[in-house]
Parts: C-alpha cells; structure tokens; sequence
C-alpha cells in the first residue's frame, strides 16, 4: 500500500451526486445551473435540493419544507447564528482591510485562537480556505526539511490547490499518485487488526524509507485527525502518537489537518490531534472557523515559519481580514459560552448509543464510529448508503457518505443539537435503513 | 531573458514595508503583531498604519486622522459600501451554505457576472482568493495542452499557492525560476523599443520554443493583463494581442489574470484583455470582486473546464456561497448604477494629465502610465519612491510601489474618486516629490 503507483481510490464526491444524465426534463433552475457551472458542477443527492434560508439545525427549501441538517461541517454552530452573523454584519460596515494594516481586532483574534493551540505553535497565518492553508503548510514544511515526499492515507481529501490535490487520493479520478505521495491505509482494525497504533506507524515508517530510497525524503506526514473521508476513524484515540513519531524519526513533520476536526467538534477536545495526545508541528484549520464566513488558517513554530519567508514573501490579500476575525472571534465566544464542546461530547455518546442499539438488531449497519458529533455509520455496501442517505432526505434528515468505497454514512450536525433533533436524526436513520 | 534560471526579480513586497530592526521601541499592538504573525507580518510605510474605520476614499487611523486610500484595489467601490454592506449583512443572516445545494441567487450572480465576458467563456468556477483562481487555471490549461510549460512576465505575481509562486517572480527571495518556467520582460518600450507588441510576441515566441525544446511544451503565457507588479504597462493598448497568438501558435493557452485590472478599474473596458482587442481562453478575477469579500473565480470554455473535470473532482466549500453571490451582484449593480467604468475613465484621464504636467516640471518622474484609474509614475530610482510614498502618508494620502526595482509608484483610488479628492491626491504627490 506504499507505492507510489497505488491505485486511487474512488471519487468519494461522486457518491452521493445528482446524476444530471437520468433527468432530461430538469427543472429551469437546474438547467442554468448546468450552463453556468458546467463540469464542476457537484450537487448532493438523487434529486438536488433547493434551499433558501437557514435557522439553527435546520434549512429550509423553497417548498417550504424543513431538513434537519446533519451534514454541513462549515455552520457548526447552527445557521446563520445571530452572534456571527452580527459581527459580520458590524464589522463589514466598519471596516474590511488586507493585514498590510494593523487592526486591534485581527491580533486579539489570532491570540484568542493560540490560547486554544499548544503553546509553541505561536505564529498563525489566516488565509481563506482549507485548501491553502494545507497548500502553505505542505510549503512550510518543504522549507523546514529540505524534502518533498508526503504521506497521506488512502482516501484523504486535503483541498483543491494543485499542490494539495497531489496528496488527496480522494479527488483523484484517472490521475495516479505522484512521484513524491505515498499512501497508507487509514488507522483502522479492518487494515491494522487490534494494534492499530503500532501496524499504523510501521505503515508510516515503511511509507518514509520508500521515499528516502527514492530520493524524495519525507517533508510531512499530513493527516486529518478524525479521517473523515477515509471513512471516520476515530479509535482508539492515540493511535496517531505512534505515527508521528515514527515520520520524525524519519526527518519529516507532523501536519494535523484539523480543517474537519476541529473547533470541538469531537467533543473530548477542542482539537482532534489533541484526542490523540501529540503535538503537530504544523495545525491547518478552516471550515467551520468563520462558521460560514470564508477564513482558514495555519499555525506552527516561529522558526519553521521564519524558514520558509527567508525562501519566499507570503501574503494573502483577504486572509486575516477584519472582518474575519470578528467572525472567528464570535465563533470562538460562542463555543466557550453555550458549552459546545462539552454538549458535543454528551450528544454524541448518547447518539452513539442509540446508534449501536440499531446496529444490534439490523446488521447491515457494521460499525458504529466517531467522536463528539462527527459520525462515521458504516454499512454492508456503497449502494445501500446511497439508498439510505436518500431515503434520509425524504424524511427530512440531511448527511452524507465517506470511505474508500463510500460505505459509511458521514453526520456531522451542528454543535448545537438538541435531544429532540438528535432523536429525529436517529429515528430517520432507522426508518431509512429498514426501508433501504 | 527566457532562460529558467533568470536572476529572480527583486521581491516587490519588501519596497514599502515597515522594518521592524529600526524599531526597538514598539508600540504594545506592533509587538502583539509581531508576536501572533511572526515572519510572515508585512506591513505598509516606514511608520505602519492602525486603522479603526472606513468610508468612501477614506481610512480613518485609530488617532482620528483621515487617510485618502489611493491604494487598495479590493475596496474599488469605497469602504464599507452600503449596498455591498447590506448585501453581505442580509444574506448572512438568511442562508450561507456550500455549492452542493441549489440557490438561485448563485446562478442569478454567475449569469450578471457572465454577461460581462466573451460569450464562449461560459463555465464559471467561483473560489476564494485570486490565488484559487489562477492555480485552478494552470491546472485546466495543463489539461487542455498536455503540457506544463508557463511563461510569465520578469516581476509578475499570480498569487501564494505553491503552483501560482513558482510562476510568480515578485514572491521569490531566494529560490529560482522553476525549470517548467519562463521569464520575459514586460511589455515596455524600454524593454522593446517602439514595437512593444512585436518584441514581446517575439519574446514569448523564444520562451515557448525553449519551453519545448526543454520537453516540457507549452501550457500557457499568464498576464496580469495591466502588468501592475511588473511597474504598470497599459499601453499601447492592443499590444497583448500578438504575444496572445503567439502562445496560441505554440499550442498553449492564454490565460488574462483580471484580479488587478478587472471590474471596470482601467475605465476603457470591464476587462483589462479587452483594451487589448484579445479573447483569453481562461480569464481570472478576485480583489474588487465582492468589495472586501473574500471571493474569486475564474471563467473558462466549457470544452477546457470538462477536461480538467475527467481527472479531477473539483469542489470548493466556500467558493459560490450565497453571502459571496450576493456581495458580488451588488459588487456589479453599483458599478452599473454609479457609472463607475466611465468616471474611472474621466477621473483617470484628468488625473493623468495632472501628473503629466508635473512630470514636465520634474524630470525624476520619469513616465507616467495607465488606464482609467490604475496609475503607474516611474520615478528616477527606488529610494526616491520610498521617500515620495512615505512623504504621501505624511500628507494624509495612501499609495504604493511596483515595477522589478521597486521605483515605480503604484496607485489605484475607489472608482468613486471625486475631483476634490483626485486634486488631493495629485497635491500630495506634487508636494512629496518637492520634499524627497
């Protein structure tokens, strides 16, 4: 599984798409949709849905038909949370400026969001999505090692730049892996058996004497801490330190890519790579940090920094952007005062429970995975996690699918969810499943 | 001057920076700065700027004092736009949520934004940063070629992803052309005597016949169609044209990068390619796109975008969101509604005749160049720049610098610059130049 040339994974955005082809007589809306975005139009399920506004854990189509949303990773904490949405709004009529400025706001973010960092990682850079701040940290690390080879697990999705769709198994279609990628399976019992920690590392450690031997070196083992594309590997936590230790071992760094995981999502910690007990060299962050509003981020050490802007100048026009900092900062408030992350960690045992409760008298649903309220169903087969992501659409209950094949459900409702949603998400996944 | 090994141009971005060396005894706020950014911090002018507030032309310092901003190019509409401020404050308090859904406030962007490119441009993919937007565009013209050859211009910058600063020569410090990199001069008449249209084809000519005979064939030629980094060359206008064939004639692309003289900035068209009399294959687009939201595209030929789509799943989460959508429509309406691209013209056209006037009184402003109102005054030598930019910011008016040495002054005012302001601007030149 070490090879550069192994074989990509499935597309995992094509499993759960609209298949334009079955629908000649599509709607006028879906028609201009086509015109407009041509190839790279990628719509969710059978029949794509329109929506037109969104309130809390729920969005509301144009029917006026309300879906529980269990899938949307950016509103974390709900739609359109009234404290994100006003900061953007008062900010956006105040000011919005590149950070060639200084503005008090941008530094009192950036310190809010180090205090939830270990404390070495002392240098953030804000930029606008995931995609870059992976792209920067890849780049980073380049500079710190004076290597290029990369590992990263088998149906990994890492962003869209051409540097990070190099090393993202998932977006490949006919393309292979690079010269410089090599592949390890994702951290799980089905690849590594009962010590997923030491099989996973040994992986690591094979993967990064191929690329010594094929003159690459290792910049980086570059993992999303919760594999969510992978298929949602969460345990046992700390099978990451093994791995990481075993990649600076071989001279390269460990990048967490936390754009999924983060911001207590998974409930035992604010992090995912803090689940695990190891400190990343390089933490990349997105998604959910703007709760809507387009900012990512990347923080690491001031000398690996400093390494790579003696090779080049870096500057993002809208990265750390005032406005963006009040809405990461009203992010970050909200989380510390409505709980999130403890409710997460609550929420998601008792989901997880009642999940195992299904799984124990229908055993299609094979295993039960995740942390916090990030939930990786894993089913007998891709089709029948077709048939149930859309029979959960026609029940009003909104996820999605991950995994090498795209056999496993993948839920991530807002951090926000009650018990009375959480049982409406558990009750359509039962009633999808028995009628799938 | 097409080899790949070209001594790097001089890195742009260290012309007008604050050098923190010089000062021992920083404000708290620098030092918080400094702190949190570490090496990647780039601030603006000798004495950097905190500012608190901003409206129309102006930046308001945290000490009350007013600036004329006659340097940002992603506030081309003014600060805080009230239609852009209450397009982004609706839309995020009713529905923000990724592409995969349907919204019919994307497609009703995506159709007004299309209305002003080349109808055969008709496949629109909406990112975040210009960065995205140019590094998605390299891969689709890699597609579409088969090839991986790039020639860009001697001091150009296409953006911070490891993709767009291998083509970026103003971004690099130490590191070298690439070796699927070629550099040519800027279209000037120092650099090609009265022919410019001519000599730079040729130049591009050379550069695709090296890239070939290197094996790496040629992809695209990429211009910042107002060659802004590259000290400003506009004109004359129409000389983009033959290096445009010329790329064409070696089997590569043309790829117009719009993020700086795109949305009506150089007055005689919408696009900076269309006072070249030039259709590029792809055109890219950001900054003044959504007036301070963070929001970038790129627009393209069904046929290309298809093919780079059969190797790749592409899929941005924040790009096409409704709050971008909507900050972009009103990004369009008010340049309709205030007919900007026509007093960008008028405004640019007095303004230069200003600076011409002053040129004959002083030689050390050696040319003055542009369209509309993106302005490039070459001064004598860099120190003089420096001095003139920092002089400006004394008197209370905001530009930068540009060009491979950094001598030339860079300026690019709101499209809303009212006459008073304009004659602001051009005293505090005039009384800078006297002074330094």
């Amino acid at each position: 599984m070490t090879g550069g040339a192994a074989p990509p994974a499935r597309d995992i955005l094509a499993m759960n798409v609209f298949d334009a082809a079955a629908r000649p007589d599509e709607p006028a809306l879906l028609a201009r949709r086509r015109r407009n975005f041509g190839a790279a139009s990628v719509l969710f399920f059978e029949a794509p849905l329109e929506v037109m506004r969104g309130e809390g854990a729920w969005m509301i189509a144009v029917d006026g038909r309300r879906y529980l949303d269990c899938y949307n990773n950016v509103l974390s904490l709900g739609h359109c949370h009234p404290a994100v949405a006003e900061a953007v709004a008062r900010q956006s009529a105040a000011l919005t400026v590149n950070s060639r400025y200084l503005t008090e706001g941008v530094e009192r973010y950036l310190e809010a969001l180090k205090a939830t960092l270990p404390p070495a990682l002392s240098n953030a850079v804000l930029v606008c999505s995931g995609s870059e701040a992976n792209d920067l940290a890849l780049r980073v690390a380049a500079s710190a090692t004076g290597a290029r080879g990369v590992i990263v697990t088998e149906a990994a999705y890492h962003g869209n730049t051409s540097a990070v769709a190099d090393i993202s198994p998932s977006s490949w279609r006919r393309a292979r892996a690079p010269a410089h990628v090599r592949i390890v399976p994702a951290p799980s019992p089905a690849a590594f058996g009962e010590d997923v920690a030491g099989g996973f590392a040994a992986a690591v450690a094979e993967a990064a004497a191929s690329l010594h031997g094929a003159g690459f070196g290792l910049s980086a083992l570059i993992a999303d801490t919760i594999f969510s594309s992978d298929g949602v590997h969460s345990g046992p936590a700390g099978f990451l330190a093994e791995a990481a230790a075993a990649a600076h071992a071989a001279g390269g760094l460990f990048i967490a890519d936390e754009v999924q995981p983060g911001f207590a999502r998974t409930g035992e910690a604010f992090w995912g790579f803090a689940r695990h007990g190891v400190e990343p060299d390089i933490v990349t962050m997105g998604k959910p940090m703007g709760n809507g509003f387009p900012m990512a981020g990347m923080a690491t050490r001031p000398d690996l920094l400093a390494r790579y802007c003696e090779e080049f100048g870096f500057f993002s026009t809208f990265g750390a952007n005032p406005v963006a900092a009040a809405a990461g900062l009203a992010v970050l408030d909200t989380i510390a005062l409505e709980g999130l992350q403890a409710r997460a960690e609550a929420q998601g045992r008792r989901l997880r429970a009642r999940f195992t409760e299904i799984a124990a008298v229908d055993g299609r649903l094979v295993a039960v995975r995740g942390a916090g309220l990030f939930f990786g169903l894993e089913l007998a087969d891709a089709g029948l996690a077709r048939r149930v992501i859309n029979g959960m659409r026609e029940r009003g209950v909104l996820i999605g699918a991950a995994g090498r094949t795209g056999e496993t459900l993948k839920a991530r409702p807002p951090l926000t969810l009650t018990d009375a949603e959480g049982d409406l998400f558990a009750g359509a996944l039962e009633a999808a499943l028995a009628a799938a």
